[in-house]
Formats: structure tokens, C-alpha cells, sequence
């Protein structure tokens, strides 16, 4: 069992073999949904009850309500906090769904990273907003009471996202919450299951968060800046639980549940995503490649495997992949739900 | 020499005690300045001119010139990176202090990481841009020609920070430069250093970006995402060249160079800048405490050592504290060009 460390072509670098040095198991993470290693978010409660409101509210007139989670997850590396671990993830896959679930019909509750790309918004993400804006007129310019207006010819849409954006907070569709470290975003996940679960079959969660499979308890984690003045560093990172096991089987077992998978390595990719529906019995993996993710994906469901792509007319016409993936789920969404009722 | 890694309490976790076996040397990082083991970005040379043709036009202007760098490097951990380390900045305090230089007469050179804080931009920082922005009448929210103005309730100072940018733009103060990754910082830092070693004293390096210590080379970086599938993760860390050296020794030895230390433990901080003073022969270290970093700092000189504080008034007042290191270093760095040429 611990000789296959020594095998693990990931198990990197690979540590010297010993003879006669066993090396120590890996520790299994725990799957009870406890999270007592991780610090709990000091408004957790406060957002859990934020978010069963919501749910309740749009699920009593007969909207559908989805979870999404998006950006990656901040792994410290000190207490007092100066390095830390992170995922890539500009955020751009969740908020560009949560536009097209809106436009749907679903209420959206958008759990993101801080600073994480978000609904609506995008065109600004790397944008430097002085450079969108003007005077409305040369006399404005030398006026104090001048009128700053945005650049149409920067922005061309600006009007209709803007409409479509005040539309969308008037009609209250969208519920922000926002996570920084991987600890925020396991308990503020655990939390939305919670309040989710009140409303059964009409939630789905559409996990598109990048969330770290490693991490390092507080109890191992020194206070203080990690020096450079004494040579190398190591670090021993242990594995973060699962907590899609607990979400589908205790805390929102009535809900329609997708992960994600993302994979740089094509060969594998399949193979992990039919794993996973395996080993936590939910209804979708949206599997994609790293290099690729913007114009192919895998909808890969216990019977089904469903090829998303993106023709070089569709990329041309500024189709996202976003729309087709959502377009995909709200109907099997609704089939799962027509089903659960019989 | 090699034992004394057991009592470091930096070198976390410490590796356990194996009797007989000898733990490998820690590797010295290289002082040469060849950054061999980096890969430079593919623009390194175009950005290089652009910055020397930017310093010789406003030097010949009797303008002084600084480089400052700003935000924090990522460290991939796989060569088609779905992780990384990170550190902890967010380029507030480079940015800000590029306008005061550029207030003080400065052109800047400002090589900062991609999405950190931008100079003139800290408005919009942590902002949905979409709550700055309104219709400019009710006629124009339901008419395809719409007007959209930015809520100077919102953002009161906006007419008077876009007159001070568009400025700046005109006079060509600030030329942007964008790094990512540790290997294209440290690339175009010595890109840097060489384009201003030809206006010699009139150069000033303001180091503020948090670069990272460690990194894993190339050759020993896995190409795929590393599997959580097989247990824990170890990582071992190389020690990243001091550039420091090469540029105060070779590349710009006639520039005024500050740097800076942040440390979350104070009783260690100031020991620390005296030592890098020592090292590399600069002028200034700004050592800082993460905790107190927006309201203490202390200028230190091989001579001196100059606290900077903001009072609750300075606070009551919205004085940021680059305020006042950006005075304190140019009158330094004017009384610097005047004895180099006595």
C-alpha cells in the first residue's frame, strides 16, 4: 500500500527510496461533511439563512433555483497569510452561465471567488475602465460639474447589458456570495446545501468552481512568513475531503447535481469523469480540457455521453459554449424533475 | 552544515529524523543574473527598447525615471498550470505611489502583474462597475441611442481622476509594462535594469512587487495537472536568485534602488532590511509589517532609519502612506544625483 507512493508518476518529486524506511500512509480524507479541520467564515449562518430565503422565495412561484460556484480556491501557506496556493480560474465559465440560467428562467445564487469574474461583467475584466470613459463634451472637460460617459465605441453593448443587468437586480434573480480561502468555500458550500435542500428537486448545484485537492491544516501551519534565508522549501500537503460525497448523499439529496472535471491530459479525462458519477452517485460531469475548454465539452451523465462543440461559424458568431451547456442541463434539469414527481 | 535543516523552524514540516542518511545539500541560488533556468517571456526585447527609448526621451527632458514593480508572481507548479503559488498583494501600494511620482515630476515605468491594481484605477478595484454606471435620462434607458453616465454618487472624485489620466496620457509619464509568472518578472526586470542603465543616476528602481522566494524549475516540473487520486502531495522548492545582486552590481549599478521587506513577524523586520542592505549594497530598504502596511513603514538607509506613520487625523484625511515614502525617497534620490556628480 505505501510502496505504490514510489510508483505514482504524480507523487512528485518522488521521494529516495529508503531501504527499510516505510514511508507514512497517506491520510485518507474524511467524508462525514464535519469540516472541523477548516475555519468556519464568521457570517456563514447569516448567508445560510440569506440564501433559504431566496431559494424559498423563487422556488414558491415555480422558478428553479441554481447553485453556482466559480472561481479558484486560496490555499494558505502561513496563518498570517503571504503565500498562499491557488487554481486557475479567471471565473469566466461560472458567470457566463449564470447569465444564460437567468435567461432561462432560473434564480441564480452565484457563490464566487473575491474578484473572480461575475455576471455581467466581463467585458471590464481586463479592461482599464479609464480608457472606456470620456468627457460627454469638450466643455465638460474643464467644467467641475462634468458628465463622464462610457465609450461606445469601446463598449457597443453597454446599453443592452446594462438594461439587462438592472432588469435582473430588480426582479432580485441574482444572490451573490462571495468565498476567498478553501475554507470559505467548503462551509459556504455546505451552507447552500442546507438551504437548498428545502426546496428538493427544483435545486441544481453546477459546480464549476476550481477547488483545490490540497491543503494544509491550521494545526500544521506556521504563524509567520515562511523565511527564505535557510534553503529550499518543502511542503507536505494533505488532501482536501470530498465534499461532493455529503452534498449528494446527506445534505441536498433530492437536487439535480453537476461537477465538473478538468483535465490538461485528454486520455484521461473520460475515464476520471465516469469515476466520479461512480463514486458519488450524482447526475453530471461536464468533463473538458484545459486547452480547449472554451469550444468543446463532455456532458457525460450515468447512460449518456454528449459532445458540446463549437463550430469555427458558431465562434465566429461569438456563441459561448456556455449556452449550449446550460441549454443542455435546464432540459435534462426538467426531466429529472418531471421524474422525481411520478 | 546539512543538519542544521533539522532545527529550522522555517523548514516546515521539518523532515524527519532518518539515522544514516544524509539530507541533500540545499542549492545555492545562482548570483550571475543568467536566469537560465527561466523562460523569458517572447516580447522581452521589444519591451526592453520601448523602455530604454522611454527613459533616454524623458531623461533628455531633465526627467528623473523610475521602474516600479508591483503586485505578486505566480509560481506554476505544472508546466500546462492548473496551480500555482501565489503571494499575497494586490499592487495597491505600487500603484498608488506611480501617481504620486508622477505628481513629483517622474515618468514611471510601471511593471506590474496582470490585474493587480492599476494607477488611477484603484476605484474600480473591487467594484461591479455595472452599480457606477446609469442611464443618463429615463427616455434614454428604453432608446437604442442611450447615453450611459457614470454615478458620480458613486464615484465622486471620477472627473477629477480622468482630467489627471488623460493627462498623464498625453505626456506619456506611464508606460505599462505586465508580468505573470516569476520567470517573466524576472526577465523583464533585468530588461528593465539594462534599458535604465543608460541614464545612470537618474534612475530610480522602486521595488515593491512580492516576488516569490521559492520556485520548481522546468526540468523537474510535471507537464500534466497533478492527481489528487493517489494521496498527499510533497513539494520541493528551489531557492529563487537574488536579482537583487546582479542589478545593483552589473546591470544598473549607477541607479537608485530601493527595496522592500515585509515580514508579519516585527521583531525580526528590522534585522532583516539591515542585512539585505549589507548584501546588495543598495540604498533603501521600506521595511513593512503585513498587519500595519497601509499606516507604518520604516525608511532604512545604511546611515538612517526613518519611521513614516499615519496619524488617525492623516487617516480622517484619506492620506495614504505613499504619500509620504514617495516624498521621503525623492528628496533621498535627488541628494543621491547631486553627489554622484560632485
Amino acid at each position: 500500500m505505501a510502496e505504490s507512493r514510489f510508483n505514482n508518476p504524480y507523487f512528485w518529486p518522488p521521494p529516495p527510496a529508503v531501504p527499510g524506511r516505510a514511508m507514512a500512509e497517506p491520510r485518507t480524507p474524511s467524508t462525514d461533511g464535519t469540516l472541523d479541520e477548516f475555519a468556519a467564515p464568521t457570517h456563514v449562518e447569516e448567508v445560510r439563512e440569506q440564501m433559504a430565503a431566496f431559494a424559498g422565495h423563487h422556488a414558491s412561484a415555480g422558478r428553479r433555483v441554481v447553485l453556482i460556484t466559480s472561481g479558484g480556491t486560496k490555499v494558505p501557506l502561513e496563518s498570517r497569510t503571504v503565500r498562499f496556493l491557488d487554481n486557475f480560474s479567471s471565473g469566466r465559465r461560472g458567470a457566463s452561465s449564470a447569465e444564460y440560467f437567468i435567461e432561462s428562467g432560473y434564480a441564480v445564487i452565484f457563490l464566487h471567488r473575491h474578484r473572480s469574474l461575475y455576471p455581467y461583467n466581463s467585458m471590464f475584466s481586463s479592461m482599464n475602465m479609464l480608457e472606456a470613459l470620456k468627457f460627454r463634451s469638450a466643455e465638460d472637460a474643464s467644467s467641475d460639474a462634468a458628465e463622464v460617459v462610457v465609450d461606445q465605441q469601446v463598449f457597443p453593448n453597454i446599453t443592452k447589458v446594462l438594461k439587462k443587468y438592472q432588469e435582473v437586480k430588480e426582479n432580485r434573480l441574482l444572490l451573490p456570495v462571495e468565498f476567498n480561502t478553501l475554507s470559505d468555500y467548503l462551509h459556504l458550500l455546505k451552507a447552500s446545501a442546507q438551504a437548498l435542500s428545502t426546496i428538493g428537486s427544483m435545486a441544481m448545484f453546477y459546480l464549476a468552481a476550481a477547488v483545490s485537492d490540497f491543503y494544509i491544516p491550521a494545526s500544521e501551519m506556521p504563524e509567520h512568513k515562511i523565511q527564505s534565508s535557510n534553503g529550499p522549501l518543502q511542503l507536505s500537503l494533505n488532501m482536501v475531503p470530498k465534499i461532493l460525497s455529503p452534498l449528494v448523499k446527506d445534505w441536498a439529496p433530492q437536487a439535480f447535481v453537476i461537477s465538473f472535471k478538468l483535465e490538461t491530459d485528454p486520455h484521461i479525462l473520460l475515464e476520471k469523469a465516469r469515476r466520479a458519477l461512480d463514486t458519488y452517485r450524482h447526475q453530471v460531469v461536464v468533463a473538458n480540457v484545459l486547452d480547449s475548454r472554451r469550444g468543446y465539452v463532455v456532458v457525460v451523465t450515468p447512460e449518456t455521453q454528449t459532445e458540446l462543440i463549437l463550430t469555427d461559424e458558431d465562434e465566429k458568431n461569438e456563441v459561448e459554449i456556455e449556452d449550449r451547456i446550460v441549454s443542455n442541463l435546464t432540459s435534462a434539469h426538467k426531466k429529472f424533475i418531471s421524474q422525481q414527481n411520478c
